[in-house]
């Protein structure tokens, strides 16, 4: 019923990160070189401070993905398993990446971002301005669950093993 | 050198909106029917009071997607031409649709969402939890063209026509 979609890349990344990592990306500048064919669709591209990347991670592979349903995020064994699709992990059915960069140049068919967390040679499939307004792609009032939170202030919460020993 | 690549659906959008139209989704609610394969990889999922929904605009004929660069954003054509990747067109390279949504209510494989753009039938890609935080997802700081800040207030820029009239 739900046949598959063809998908053809409209760009590729140029980064110095040639191999996958967990983190550091946020200073990190690389390119985008988009087909000669397209260039023209860039038109007014620049006038966005960021924009959205959706890419494909393309190193993989077909057999992890179709056989991963759960996964620690960011490898770390102190948070309990999640649904792949309540992560972002790469680890994913359809291993499409999302990320909102700055856009620091436009050069005819070649874009300058920061923060793009994309190894070189991965296909880019599409590119979207970022509206924060309007709660369009901003919305401050979104909630997360404690597990983020607790990560995102640097700290994991306890693992079982951990509330185990503190509760006895 | 960049190969097409193959996505297959997760899972099929079910609303009561048949026909694609332009605006009007805010206080839609419609659900997400996910693959039974694929439902436990929503779990925790329901954690989240926002999550993005990547979808395939399966009714943008592949001649119109392949042959438009430009277009006039939501058909104003008070607003100059952009390229296509400055825009949220649905017609694009490849029509990938992305949307915040609000996340009401989980049930096993089904979602059910409020503010999804996509009507029924659509194949969903990848469904990712929203991060506002860290500048993840939200970035307040972002800024926009004053073409988009125009709309956005509820009133379009002057045509050139229009520009024109005024200006002699």
């Amino acid at each position: 019923m739900l046949e598959p979609v063809v998908v053809k890349p409209i760009g590729v990344v140029r980064s110095s990160v040639k191999e996958p990592r967990r983190g550091g990306w946020e200073s990190l500048e690389s390119t985008i070189v988009v087909q000669d064919r397209w260039a023209s669709a860039l038109d007014g591209l620049e006038g966005f401070s960021h924009i959205f990347v959706i890419y494909w991670l393309h190193l993989i592979s077909e057999n992890l993905r179709e056989t991963t349903t759960h996964v620690h995020p960011r490898g770390d064994h102190r948070i309990p398993l999640q649904g792949v699709f309540a992560t972002r992990s790469p680890v994913r059915p359809n291993p499409i990446g999302l990320r909102v960069v700055a856009l620091l140049e436009r050069r005819g068919n070649v874009l300058r971002v920061r923060n793009l967390d994309a190894i070189d040679g991965t296909p880019v499939l599409d590119l979207k301005p970022y509206l924060f307004h309007d709660s369009y792609d901003g919305v401050p009032e979104s909630t997360v669950p404690d597990w983020i939170q607790d990560t995102a202030r640097g700290h994991s919460p306890p693992s079982s093993d951990e509330r185990q020993r503190q509760e006895s």
